[in-house]
């Protein structure tokens, strides 16, 4: 039960984060084609953090899978993750209306990798908890993806303040990454069963 | 178990999405009824919205129903859906605050395109992984409605461009369309029992 | 099942009015207290919206409790609910800004004779769809409340020309008649098992 | 069933109140570092009320745990509960634009003291309707945190006068004691098996 109302929050805070991020698309006062041409970057923005955030609900979804009970630890470092994940309408919209600046492409990639690390934290924090069997721990292996992220997050930080183009390209690599279908929770808990 | 967060979550999506729109409506400075009159425009387009959505919730819902495992591509397919729904509170507002211009006029029905599109992948991926004996596939038959709506859009999206009276009457011919009880899917989960 | 996700909607749907709302609770630029002054009206018309959804929240509630299935026409009737609901932010913010002027409290009488009237509408549907033996016919009997409250809420708006003090007046007397702790459901509940 | 349905009306609003609380974290129009500058005290408001939107959460959720029937009154105090924090992205916000002036120092902590009172209130409620054995009343034993918390916040209000550092010292200070891991709950339903 407890882990149903985790889930249950989590669903909620993340619904409301995706869909409040659209409300940065501000509705132009012009009623023709023109007045969108400003709202490209917000778009393109909202278009790579709502990916972003589907990933998330979807790795969230997956890894709860595997989880038989919960502590209050947990429950604190969902939080955590809940916390950077709730900045990102922020930093999205910060970056679309100024036409993605050095600065703005920076704050992104820190919450990006806030957000990876808080997720790192609660995946440890489950495994721990649940012994050397768990189930979320062999699906894992050596995590590969998971280890590579928060590098690729802070190389694309730190080249912001080289070339936006850089740090686009890196976070979008993520992205791509995560795409990937990533079967291995499903076919661990195949075997469990 | 998956099943029932994926529906919470697209719950918890559309919900947000539905309520959202309202804040278009913004509260105007002056108390009397005169200041009302310019809101009109976009109380009209808030109740076509609020109907498609709802006829988005109705439908996801009976579709539901006959799943009864869900994929990784499933997952996808869904927040595809919910992406081009997030976009509805947007364009409502455009078009309403801009009284229906040929240009918001326009981008309405690519939106409402899109979410149909979604929605048939949506669909067709349910019924894929269920086998040729999914109830869904029963249902549907020939699934009419789910092909002459895009079509309808289609002629909706060009005309605004003649005339955006021809575009408005066809929206609202296929929210007509989707608003008469549809028991197909009832039906069929009755057989099957 | 479909009576679970109905009620989860719903309550995304009341969770979201009931605190969009506060965002019409704009933040003074002026950080001392003669700042908040002119936020009074506003919000002493939040705290009566908050009541009303609340008493919403509890009613449909308690009445889910009665239902066994849910038809088309439930879902349906329960939309139309929701949309006269959903107005509820836009018409207290209107009233609360414009400092409670004929217009406005004329408007928040009509969006509650609405809601009153969808609501009346959908406890029928449920009635009729589960027979006389219906628990929620018993529980209602002669259903006063129901019926005094379009009446109430019919005189405060036309008092709303006259004085909006007796139109205030009277929301006030019907949140209060609803406040009062009603068992009838919960009785019948009981006799029930 | 009942409680259930609590549980996911207080999970939504807790949700929408913890993430709508970003939109006062309002996107700057420029695009430099120094643009952010004047947001920062706005940010660490944002994240003092988090948190405690966050123990709330934690609480709410332990408690609810120990619940095996909810009456009408338990109803309406959480309502009550809901109501005072609804009203924390408002003060939140105040307080952040403005810099932490005495005013809104003040209105912060008198909404932190509305929402621990509401809390004490409907925490006792549930243990009366339970009786003496409540699983809830042998967790909380003296509660000696519930009663020292709002002691502190009125402190913190009315320091707010004299020097809002004393406040905010006293308003951390609260949320320090709440976030030591508390496992009084935990124990007691442990016994309880």
């Amino acid at each position: 039960m407890t882990k149903g109302r985790l889930e249950a929050f989590t669903d909620g805070v993340l619904a409301i984060i995706i869909t409040i991020m659209v409300l940065e698309l501000k509705v132009p006062h012009g009623g023709s084609f023109e007045d969108l041409k400003s709202l490209l970057p917000v778009f393109l923005s909202y278009v790579l953090s709502f990916i972003y955030l589907a990933i998330y609900w979807n790795n969230h979804h997956h890894m709860m899978q595997t989880v038989k009970h919960v502590t209050g630890t947990i429950l604190w470092a969902n939080m955590h993750l809940l916390f950077w994940l709730s900045l990102i309408p922020f930093v999205t919209g910060w970056m679309g209306e100024n036409h993605f600046t050095s600065a703005t492409v920076f704050l992104y990639g820190i919450v990006l990798l806030g957000a990876a690390i808080a997720y790192f934290v609660l995946q440890n924090l489950i495994i721990k908890s649940h012994g050397d069997n768990s189930i979320l721990k062999k699906a894992l292996g050596k995590d590969l993806k998971g280890k590579v992220s928060p590098v690729l997050y802070l190389l694309g930080i730190l080249s912001s303040f080289i070339s936006i183009w850089i740090s686009g390209a890196l976070y979008i690599l993520v992205a791509i990454i995560w795409l990937i279908p990533d079967t291995r929770i499903e076919k661990a808990l195949k075997n469990e069963r």
